[in-house]
């Protein structure tokens, strides 16, 4: 079984956290590809560089000068930050962005009905060169920035990446079967926001409908239950969104997605 | 025969003349590894962000702020820049800084008799790591920042860790032979710095002897000189010190270190 485990950036954001995610995320036994956010340190490094933040739906809009800096900071700092940490903690790691090797190939988003600027969608997964990668005994550690055909540089949704790695994977002839964690400050989606204990232990299409139409599940949670689905659908064969203390535990708690 | 070569800050650091140089480098044929420099991208980055850049004899002072920018901009900006550009040129690129998979381990440097900060001195490289992806097909794009086994992310003088990867490379048994190119801004050593056709064809120990008592080699030229005969001494080739401009020219023009 391969884990692919997406770690969120308000974890990515806070050191201690971090390293208790991470020791952990070490001892986690198998083939494992980790993919990270950071959106609060390029947040906080743009307002240092004077250059001003948009978000729309709570997705960055990146224009030349925010490229560079979630450049810097997912494939610069946040990676390498978490690889040597990982390498310390007796985990050999080796960091991708999406350009390397064209690991995540994306097509950049139409500016219609609107433009994010360079931004892009997954198309095309290089399974090959993490499958060689993990054969030599190293974890992966992907960062959210992708690439196109012409060499731009495209920042990407972190969830879709995961998404997308978990489903290349899975239908890459190597691969035995794939797991999918979406990891995050919360133990799992919650019937009520505000209530830690109020984890939805399973969630189906039926129900995933239900809580969408009462508006129990909204915002940040309808795009990473939608690419759950996704993944599910494509070939992957669990996904679970539970909290990042939770990672080692046995089956993590949180809340498990079923098709 | 396994080609590395170093590229330095003053080429990354303009557009025009990295995509030239890069342009011709993706058409070098067969295996190679590319080191790059960008200290003067690093440098504006500090001076946006407010951090003050301390050099002492040519080399950056680096505390944990500026460990921190060194990290985006070489590892991240710059190297995925260029891994980017590369793929678009037709030549695919797998970028790795010294922490991923331990591919350049170092040791802090000691602050006495000079106190640079988290500056390392690179120790061992990971062969197998660029043997593998050299042979799956990849240049690999290697950032000047290394690390050592507390998970320590170290700034390293990109020229060093050139020397220290085609040593490496030259004493793995799997590579054939090795030849080690320094690209920077002028044509070769020069015998008068006022005057780009007084280049000095070749260099040994005795002339290099010479010239250094002279004053005809100094500054930044003596310790990429260091690396060269340090590389030669130690089972590497050929060096070579050319413009970038040459690279794609026979030979390369330029000067040639010889034992």
């Amino acid at each position: 079984m391969l884990k692919v485990i997406k770690i969120g950036g308000n974890i990515v954001d806070k050191p201690e956290k971090l390293d208790r995610f991470l020791t952990d995320f070490a001892r986690l036994e198998g083939p494992k590809i980790l993919i990270h956010g950071g959106g609060k340190v390029a947040t906080a490094i743009s307002r240092a560089l004077g250059i001003e933040t948009r978000m729309i739906e709570g997705r960055r809009v990146t224009d030349a000068e925010t490229l560079k800096v979630v450049t810097m900071v997912y494939a610069g700092l946040v990676n390498k930050t978490i690889v040597s940490k990982l390498n310390a903690a007796g985990c050999p790691a080796v960091g991708l962005s999406g350009a390397d090797g064209m690991f995540i190939r994306s097509d950049r988003r139409s500016p219609v009905p609107v433009d994010y600027g360079f931004v892009g969608d997954p198309r095309q997964v290089n399974t090959a060169l993490a499958t060689s990668l993990l054969e030599m005994g190293y974890t992966v550690v992907a960062a959210p920035i992708t690439c196109d055909e012409t060499g731009s540089l495209l920042n990407t949704n972190a969830d879709t990446v995961a998404q997308a790695i978990a489903v290349g994977m899975a239908q890459a002839a190597t691969t035995e079967e794939v797991e999918l964690v979406y990891c995050f400050e919360k133990r799992g989606v919650l019937s009520n926001v505000e209530d830690e204990n109020s984890v939805i232990p399973t969630i189906d299409r039926t129900s995933f409908a239900q809580l969408r139409a009462e508006g129990v599940v909204a915002d940040g949670m309808l795009p990473k239950l939608e690419n759950a689905f996704k993944a599910i659908d494509s070939g992957v064969s669990r996904v679970v969104i539970c909290s990042a203390e939770q990672i080692a535990c046995e089956g993590y708690g949180g809340t498990t997605v079923k098709a």
